[in-house]
Formats: C-alpha cells, structure tokens, sequence
C-alpha cells in the first residue's frame, strides 16, 4: 500500500469507528423516543380534548381563547422550565348564519349547492344575491375575457386539482391563486361576485374555506367570494353548459370585526450547553371555523408540545433551547408568526433551527429543509437512522408559514417543515370534515417521534454559520 | 490515465449511456401509467360497486357468488385475450345470528361486550355458554397453567398487538397465534370455550373476526371460539382483577356447512414474445362476512384487475403473458392460490412472477420480495424510477398468502406482495368497519399503478433462473 492510501485507509478507520459509536447511541435514542411516543404517548389524547371538547378555533373567537388557556396549561403540567403567553393582535372575522346558495335555471326550478364564504370575505346584501354566471379556469382566462363579459356577473372559478401531481401540495399550490386573489381581480373588472371551486381531490358535498384578500381595493369595491362544493360546481357547469343564462344566487352574512388581542403559547427547556442558542418546534393554534381543525393544524399542535413532553420522558437534556410555540392566526393572517421573530430579533435571541408540523397528522414520510448545502449534507447522513421507521423522504424546500418569519432576522437558520402523507390532506383542508376521527393514533404518534428524532439530531449535529462559531477551530 | 483506469472508464460511459436511455424511456413509460391510473382509473369506480352493491364475500355465500360473476364480466368488458372461471371447492361456514355475550359480576350484575365468532368456530349451545374465565397472555401461559387450572373453564386469551412495531403485520403475527391454535390448545386442557382479544391497535368496540383451526381434534372435543373487542377484553380484564369469581355468558349459532363449488376468476393478456411463460398479478375475492372487505381484499382485487387495464389504457404490449387472478377462499382455507398452482404444474405452465396486494389499499410504500440475489439486485436499480412515486421500501420476505403455492413448483419464480403504509390496516382489518368509506381514491390508485409499474419492469428485465435460459450466452 502507497504512503497516500494508507493516511486515507487509517483516516478512515478512525472516522468509521466514532461515526459507528455515534450512530449506535443516536440509533437507541431515536428508537426510545418512538417507543415512549407509540405506547405512552400524549398526543392523541391532548388532540382529543382540542378537537372535541374545544373544538374549532377561528382567530379571535371562544374557541382560540380556551385553546390558549389550555395549552398553556397542559404545557405547565408537562413540567417545562417556562411557560408564557405572547400577546399578538389578530383579525376577527365571522361566518355569521350558514350561507345559502342555488342555481336558478329555466322555469325558476332552484336546485341548492353546498357553499360557504372564504376568510375574510365581506357579506352579500342580506336579500342575497343573484346575478349570471361567467366560468373561467383561472385569473389569466378571466383577464382575457376582459370587463364587457365580466361586469355585473358572478365570476366562477372552477380550476380542478392537478390528480397527476404525488406531491397533493403541489396541486394545491396549482389552485390557490383563484380562491386567494380571485375576487380582487374580478372585481376589478366589475363582477358584483365569485364562487370558487373548493381545492379538494375529492369529489364531494363539502366546501373548502381559506383566507382570501381584497389587497388595497377600497371597502365599496369588494364583492362577496365563497367557496363551492366540488360537486356543486361540477353541477353548476354542466348546468351553465346547458343553459349560460341561469343565474346564480347566494346569501352570506360575514363579517370583519376589525382587530382583538390573542396570544402565542409558547414553552421552553433550557439549554444545558447553549441557553442563548434556541431551536423552535411547533404549530399554529388557530383554525377555520369549519370542522374542528385536527389535522390543520391540531395534528401540528399537540405533536409540537409532544417533542418536549418525549424529550423529558426518555430523559433527554437538550444542549440547546428548545422552545415549543403554538402561533395564532396562521390561516388568516400570520400575525403569531411575524410576532414571535420580531419579538425573538429585538430580544437579540439567536434561533438556530425551527420545524413545523403543518401538513395534517397522518403518516409522516420525510421533511423538506430550506437549508445550505452544508445542513443539508447532514441531515442526509441521518438517513438510515429514520430508514427503520419507514421515513425515507429528504427534499429541499419550503417549511412552514409561521416559521418562516425567523428566516430574515436568522442568518444560517435552519428550517424544515414535517412530510407526512399528503394523499387525504386536501379532502378534509379547511372542510366541516376536518375532524378528530379523520385522525389516526399511531399516525400522529409517529409524526411526533418522527419531530423529536429531528430535533434530537439538530441539537447535537447541527452545523452552525461559520459567523457564530466563536473561536477558529484548532488542530 | 493508465490503461486499466481507461478501460474502467469506457466501459462505465458506454453502460451508463445505455442505461441511461433505457431509465428514460422506463421513467416515460411509468409517469404514463402514473397518470392514467390518478386521472382515469377505474380501480376506485370497481371497489364501491363490489363493497356497496356486492357487499361481503365469504366463501360460499351468495356474495361470492356474485363477486365472480361480476369480475368475470368486467375483465370481459376490459377486452382481455382471454377471462374464465377455475373451479374450486371450497368450505363454507356461516355465522347465524348475531352473537351475544356478556360478563355477569356479582348480584348478576350483567355487562354486554362486543364478540363474534371466529370462522370455522362451532356453536354454542343452543341456551349459550356460561363458565369461570381465565385470562392468559397467549399458548405458553396456557399450557403452564395446566390443565387443573383450565378445566371446565373460558380461556380468555388477552395478549395486545406491540404498539412499538413500526411495521404492523409484525405485530400481527406476534398474536395471531392464540386466535389460530387457542381454541385447539385450551380444549386439549378441557377448556369449554375460548374468548380471543381482537387483532387490532384501536381501543374500539369492533371484534375482528379471523380463521381458527381445530387441527385433527374430534369433533365432540370442540369448543366455542370467539373475538371480543378491544374494549370489551380490557373491559373483561379489569373485572376479572376486581372479582375472579364472575361468569362470561356467549351464545353462537354459527355452523360449517361442508365444501360447495366456487371459482378463481382468471383474465390473461397474452405475452407477444413469451407466450407461454407467465406473470400474475392478484388479490383474493373471498372477504370475512363482517364489513364489506373493501381493504380485505377487495382493495386488491380491483388493483390486479386494473394492472391489466392500465397496461391496454397505456399501451403497453407485455412480452410475457399476464394474468390477473382474483383468488378465491384466501381466508378460511387458501383453496383458490392452491387450486391456481396445481393446475398451473399440471399444465406445464412455467409462472416467472407473481405479485399479490393483500395488504389494504392505504398509500403504497414498496414491495416485499421473495427471490434471488439476482433479481433481488436488479429490482434495487430500479429505485429511482419509483422515488418520484414516493415508493421507497423495499424489502426481502414474504409475498402473498394466495401466491405462495406457486413457488414449490416454479422453480427460481419471483414472488413479491405490495406494501402500503400499514398504520391504519388492522383497525379495519375482519371487522365491520372493512368498508369502503375507508378507501381513499388516490391512495388505491397509486397502489394499482405501483403493481403496474412493477409487472412492466419484471416483464422487461426479471432474469430468468438459469436453467430456462434455453441457449447458453455467447461472448
Ligand atoms: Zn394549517
Ligand atoms: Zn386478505
């Protein structure tokens, strides 16, 4: 053997033999956490009372308020170092009575459609209202179509899912324009309403809500935007095919209430080596009105507050600060986010990881990071630590809505976002279907060991900028 | 570069260029069948009419009956070279009425639990069944009690699945033992009945059905088998701490009814190039009579039927000849996989592959294999054709209960069973709640394509075993 191969074969032995130890130990450490999660596990029962004794939890209302006042004190009870409340202003709004629609064809024979009003839409007059229906399969065909065949008619956004996409986010990510912005564009070509097509895969009776925005169009300008059951408006375009002139009516009686205060929960465990140093996990506390919200984001919430009940459990000092925070207002609004890395910024907390579980309680797959290649080359070498709880899916991406707020005021953080399975998500996203029974036990369980393997493993492994590191590495 | 590092080189880029046309062209062919089975698949449309038209499907009853009568007419409709029914006897045992039971504590203080029989189970006695419970964790606590502890008594055998399993049919067949044999070992103790925990992770009030066998005991040393509820035998378990001395009650009217005629359902795409070597793909179409079966098994029936459908929908011209075969009698009996492969020898018909989806039609994760190295390997180049798929597990071992008879007389045949995320499988899995509400759409879909996916790779690239390479390779 040359002198050259030899320094390789021996740096290799060394290296093998401390990477060997290294994964055996995190290998016991990660198979404790699963076990403590799958057969003492706190959080389907802790989603049990969210779901079912509190129930949904739009910003602002009762449901938020009790949820605030819960979890804080579950998290107490879990025996953290702190626990506290973050004040933050949100929006109220309100459904107001259940809306009413129908479609109106020839001889006035009426046959009724599922809807109901996106976040944040303003009411119809309280007669309702009823006008002609123009379809169009998203903004740029409404744009084309131009103000003399949009003005005083109901715009009707019917843009399916994408069935071809694995990745049912990215079909989400296909239709959401058309529920988010579509009425801001029609109306500004003079539509007096909008009816969206409901993103779900599933063909069904149930409309989808979600938060929708007027931008800077003045109060007189905004028209009223609800969502459509999809196989209402399967039956509204047939009906339009047959018949263009009918007309469409709808009653919706929403209402913004301008802005109240509410709260982020949040807990810590004190870092044993780096206190100053702080690693976010969590979730987002509020939920639409529909249903009861336990895979959006219930499911986030409670396997959040579960990574540091499983940490204590299997007796785990994290050498750095571990914070669990339950954000408010992420669906309509993002305040909670904005808020906790303002405050963590002017406080000069430097947050040096943060996941988020925002994707529904089901089987976790993987996680997508929004890291440099450095993080992400070791996160790669974890994988056959995940590979025998069948997690398997690494990817480079987003992470989660309110954790990204601390991207800008944290340089070199590290952000991931939990990969369960998305392929029911959207058939119950934002649905009245969104409810405790479409959550699995061991789905979630998982899903919580799954978060606290990560964070085990940043906690040890995690590269830090090379600005942070303190003192030059010696050899 | 010396002369051997050249070589090396060439040698890699000429390969990999190859290799690199045939994955495209693979990757091509996939995302076809990919998109055909998300976007117009027919899988989803067969289940709801087998699980809600055709219902339940024991062997022997009238649902099965129409269960072949129908898939034989709709691989028909498919425009298969070849459909036609295998005939086979096969036992038939019935339930009778409902069954009912109840603990009796003191001052007759009477509590109704959940229990149904185990098939193939005898009756009670007409007046029911009244005894003293003991309660064991499974066989060998049994057989240490001995027979003075058993006599004239009710075996409650009460062992749970293993929560930490990540792999739930791990933590099946660490049960199932007691609901296969108990019966047949307690009698051999003078047991005068026997109450099985279900076979389930939920804490439900479902019992889940299931085969039993006597082995060879006479048929007046028999004794009355039944599944309890998870809730009940928790429920039955706690009473029995409070008070040892209390008395379960049951009553069952179930009988076997000796063997009638039934049949495999059979449809053939005939190999263009290898006519008479053949590939199978299936399901069972025999379902327990509680529920519908829609995951057991009719998940996997309406899969293997579209496999075939998806390859004429694409396309696709298979150089060996491909069966889809929708066995029946898998779960009391396994008399169609046995029938298939006799008939099979008999005919000289050599089988190179067989895949069976038996395991629910929950989102698919791999395949398990029974093979070679050889072909082991070359299914492992495969990998990044299916990462896309988010399909990432595979595995050695077993297969398919209906396709192991085939591997006795096929020699070198591939066997493999498709693997979908198996969390929620054993909740349904025998019970009344295996019914198609629990199917989603997408998730069926992505298994069919999976199978398909599959079947289109081994029908390109299985390496036959040596001895059916007819002429030797020339260098
Ligand atoms: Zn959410
Ligand atoms: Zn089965």
């Amino acid at each position: 053997m040359n002198k050259v191969l030899k320094n390789i074969f021996t740096v290799a032995v060394v290296v093998g033999t401390s990477a060997f130890a290294k994964a055996q130990n995190d290998s016991i450490t990660v198979r404790k956490i699963y076990t403590e999660a799958l057969t003492k596990g706190q959080s389907y029962q802790w989603l049990d009372y969210l779901s079912n004794d509190i129930g949904s939890r739009l910003s602002g209302s009762l449901g938020a308020e009790r949820a605030v006042t819960w979890t804080k004190a579950e998290l107490e009870k879990a025996g953290l170092d702190k626990v506290w409340l973050q004040p933050v202003m949100v929006p109220k709004w309100v459904r107001g009575e259940a809306e009413r629609a129908h479609i109106e064809g020839e001889n006035a024979r009426i046959t009724s459609v599922p809807i109901c009003a996106l976040g944040g839409s303003v009411a119809t007059k309280s007669v309702g209202l009823r006008a002609n229906v123009v379809e169009v399969m998203g903004i740029e065909e409404l744009k084309a179509l131009g103000e003399e065949n949009v003005k005083g008619k109901i715009v009707f956004y019917n843009r399916p899912m994408n069935d071809e996409l694995i990745r049912t986010f990215q079909a989400y990510g296909g239709c959401v324009d058309q529920r988010y912005a579509g009425a801001m564009e029609a109306a500004k070509l003079g539509a007096v309403g909008v009816i969206v097509r409901s993103v779900t895969h599933s063909i069904d009776d149930y409309p989808h809500t979600g938060s929708m925005s007027y931008g800077d169009l003045p109060i007189s300008k905004r028209i009223p935007a609800a969502a459509i059951s999809t196989k209402g408006a399967n039956l509204l375009s047939t009906s339009l095919k047959l018949n263009p002139e009918l007309k469409f009516f709808y009653k919706m009686s929403c209402k913004n209430m301008g802005e109240v205060e509410s709260y982020n929960v949040i807990g810590e465990i004190t870092g044993s080596e780096f206190p100053n140093k702080y690693m976010v996990v969590g979730g987002h506390l509020d939920s639409w009105d529909l249903g009861d919200g336990s895979h959006d984001d219930g499911a986030g919430v409670v396997q959040s507050m579960e990574v540091l009940r499983l940490m204590k459990a299997v007796g785990y000092k994290p050498k750095h600060s571990i914070r669990v925070v339950l954000f408010m207002n992420e669906e309509n609004g993002l305040r909670g986010g904005r808020k906790y890395a303002e405050e963590a910024k002017a406080k000069g907390e430097q947050h040096i990881f943060a996941l988020e579980s925002d994707s529904g309680g089901f089987t976790p797959r993987g996680f997508s990071f929004d890291t440099d290649d450095r993080n992400y080359n070791e996160v790669l070498s974890w994988k056959s630590l995940f590979e025998p709880y069948l997690i398997h899916d690494f990817t480079r991406g987003g992470s989660g809505a309110d954790i990204g707020p601390l991207k800008a005021t944290n340089d070199g953080i590290v952000l991931a976002g939990l990969r369960p399975d998305s392929q029911r998500y959207f058939d119950h996203h934002h649905a009245a279907i969104d409810t405790f029974d479409a959550v699995n036990k061991r789905e979630l369980e998982l899903g919580a060991a799954t978060m606290t393997s990560l964070v085990y493993l940043m906690d040890n492994y995690i590269q830090k900028p090379a600005k942070l590191i303190q003192a030059p590495i010696k050899q």
